[in-house]
């Protein structure tokens, strides 16, 4: 089976929609090369491939308009959030309409005895945190970018807090979703659970906008908890960290947080946030609970560092200490750039079972040097997922061939060890040719008769996923 | 958008495909009136509708050859594990090949620092449990049925103690599935997480077998709680026990199971199990974690109970006390049955966001008083979802109407106030016509697009869930 190459449309149609959408969305549409190209840039070495039209819509209606109008004329259409994927999921190989959801940033339910609330999808998740600081309640998933919502949910995003919160798939309730056609569907109820039929919002959500655009979303919220007590352990290696990782994981401590900084990393922290941490692999780490039970499993989480050579075990007690270490933790993007000023970061991720983590994180390290690149690590190890910052020279043509390759074998190893090609980044066009390693012929022909059922004309964020 | 109704095959093709797997599969084939007819049978009134022939494969390369076989000659095929769903789900309204996954019964492996196991789909919850004994491990996932995980999953379960371990969506890692053509597809790696691509897994959780049939299971396991904790609290009116559980979750305690028993319930606990229980309604309470921990959760929830004017709050605290509690729980069933013996039991169940659940309650409580019906409640209430056991003397036909337009009644409810037609029973044959009520029309011919282009010859477990 495959798919219909989309094509680019017929000038006559290009120019009609073009015109047709200017007159109707007047400063709410661009066509300026700067705005264009903001919306086909992927942060990474990823070459941008720039819409023809960028539309700001304000409402689900509006969404329809547009889609039915491309649909009509054979338009590709690319929903666009905030443009911080890595993969390439925003280009437009074929040109076509970018459809960026960043007005669409309305909070439009609080239900805090349901712990849920409905968004529209342009809203980021600072933004939604900042807006239900009063209600007790937050949105856990943090991926490092403040990125939107709605492309969250599209590339099944997840994070720090993954290990305890669960990624989006576990956050979605519903979505609401304008179909290739134009049509509108919503997912779900606003129950939390249903067996009533077909599992559309688990299938919307990592769909990286090739079945539909996401028009609102419902979400999970958690409580905020009780008390917080977060903090930093040493460890004398990688495997070491590693395996007590495992163990935490293993005894069935409800850790909220639990990240491997390498020691390149660590390295980087220090220069970049002013900090003085020890330059060895360390584990930071975070509870969720109540007074008692944070305490006790502090106390138990150092019991189980000490047993694999690591500590001591430092608390930080005060809020703002623990805001700055875990704002240095997510600069690790930032921090990692400032070791090699000039160079284009490529940040990718893989996941493995976490039984396998310490063998791939090391025999990683082992190529990075062997390769001579520059490559700090950080992890969301509770998940058996971690992180490359790849720093690439991009006038250096032999780096870069170096650097393909490394991230090359990167796929492989994880491959082979039961892993994924991406636990959080997506797909979009560059990890499509692992995707035929990862899946077995017959999954691929499922997910491509799927994209077919939904989108025949192959004009929803094409050439992402499993287009061919 | 309409899929073509699956008739029944040519007589010719149907006695071809008999004769071909009897001479095939030998004494694990079943033509047997009494065979058939077990493999027809819903617990409930929904009437058998029989399958032409029963086989029971033992590896999946025998279920590829008996649908391929079946495929070729336009034969429906109908999946099955133990027969214990409520809605018509195994029913063979065609007729065709049964599936009886039973002698796959095996644990093929456990990766216990993974903490995953990899199953085939005939393994009953309680034998996996049975044999991760010596592990540290389980699977927390319990509907009342001593079901088989390839049912459990192809109805998306739950149980008691979905409110902290989630749903069979949340716990199933990969699926291996024969697809109706015969293929085997594996829907995802076994690492925790990932994003690369449509997530299949989910689409197969709860699909019934509509899309294929389900070959092995990759689920996650959880470790065995340090302490456990469980007790009863009787509250005045079935309102109190509702706003205290919402209270309990709003708080954020990890409750791991919160059952409501409603006063004909407890009463019928009384009867069956030789209890003693204060004929109130009230709530079964488990919590597990630390010694520490789960005293304070303890405490916590006996506070809250008591601001809603429940308690007093008693503490099973030896092991044979709490089995003896929660096996009273899950006998629900029968000591429903035994409140009226000779009536049948129609079991069944709704799922309304938290904040809609005690009004539900209470509405439908009124409901079956207003109708003259025997009907205790029993819930997850944690969850919003509740269960009805309702009696219906089935040589009464003016009662079997009552009933009939009751639970439509319900299902009303529950659509009103936001909730689902099933929080975990499934679609079967049964609730076809609430998924038209729950699901706008775009949800509903997304839902029948995916089936088209899983099984265009509708020949998957045909007349359920979407076909029409």
């Amino acid at each position: 089976m495959s798919l219909p190459l989309s094509g680019k449309p017929a000038d006559s149609d290009l120019s009609f929609v073009i015109a047709a959408l200017t007159a109707r969305f007047e400063q709410r549409a661009s066509t300026v090369p700067g705005i264009r190209q903001t919306h086909a840039n992927s942060l990474t070495w990823v070459a941008p491939q720039l819409p023809d039209i960028v539309i700001f819509p304000d409402t689900t209606e509006e969404i329809v308009e547009i889609v039915k109008l491309c649909a009509a004329h054979r338009v590709p259409m690319i929903p666009f959030g905030t443009g911080t994927s890595f993969e390439g999921h925003v280009n437009a190989p074929w040109g076509g309409v970018c459809i960026d959801t960043s007005r669409m940033n309305r909070l439009l339910a609080v239900h805090a005895e349901d712990l849920d609330c409905v968004i529209q999808p342009g809203m980021t998740r600072k933004a939604l945190n900042e807006q239900l600081r009063d209600t007790g309640l937050f949105f856990p998933i943090d991926p490092g970018a403040d990125a939107s919502l709605g492309g969250m949910v599209s590339t099944r995003a997840s994070g720090t807090n993954a290990v305890r919160y669960g990624t989006m798939k576990d956050n979605v309730i519903s979505l609401q979703v304008v179909l290739p056609n134009g049509e509108v569907m919503t997912t779900a109820r606003r129950a939390k659970k249903s067996s009533a039929g077909y599992d559309l919002t688990r299938l919307m959500v990592g769909a990286e906008g090739t079945l539909g655009i996401i028009s609102e979303i419902t979400l999970r919220l958690a409580g905020i908890p009780e008390a917080i007590s977060a903090g930093i352990c040493p460890f004398p290696s990688v495997e070491a960290a590693c395996d007590a990782t495992i163990a935490t994981i293993q005894s069935g401590l409800p850790v909220a947080r639990i990240e491997l900084a390498d020691q390149l990393q660590v390295k980087a922290f220090n220069l970049y946030s002013n900090l003085t941490l020890p330059e060895t692999p360390m584990l930071f780490v975070e509870f969720h609970g109540t007074e008692h039970g944070v305490k006790e499993q502090a106390e138990r989480f150092g019991d189980i560092a000490s047993e694999f050579g690591g500590g001591p075990f430092e608390w930080a007690t005060k809020p703002e200490d623990r805001s700055r270490l875990w704002q240095a933790r997510h600069d690790a993007y930032w921090s990692a750039l400032a070791l090699r000023p000039g160079c284009k970061v490529i940040a990718t991720d893989v996941c493995v079972p976490i039984s396998r983590l310490a063998e791939c994180v090391v025999a990683t390290q082992d190529d990075i040097k062997a390769s001579g690149l520059v490559a700090p690590i950080v992890g969301h190890v509770g998940d058996g997922n971690f992180h490359l910052t790849l720093l690439c020279k991009m006038d250096d043509s032999s780096e870069i061939e170096t650097c393909r390759a490394f991230l090359h074998r990167l796929v492989e190893r994880s491959l082979a060890m039961e892993g994924t090609c991406t636990g959080e980044h997506g797909v979009g066009q560059e990890k499509m040719k692992y995707l035929l390693k990862e899946h077995p012929p017959a999954t691929l022909d499922a997910m491509r008769a799927i994209k077919r059922a939904f989108d025949p004309l192959n004009l929803m964020n094409p050439g992402k996923v499993v287009a061919v």
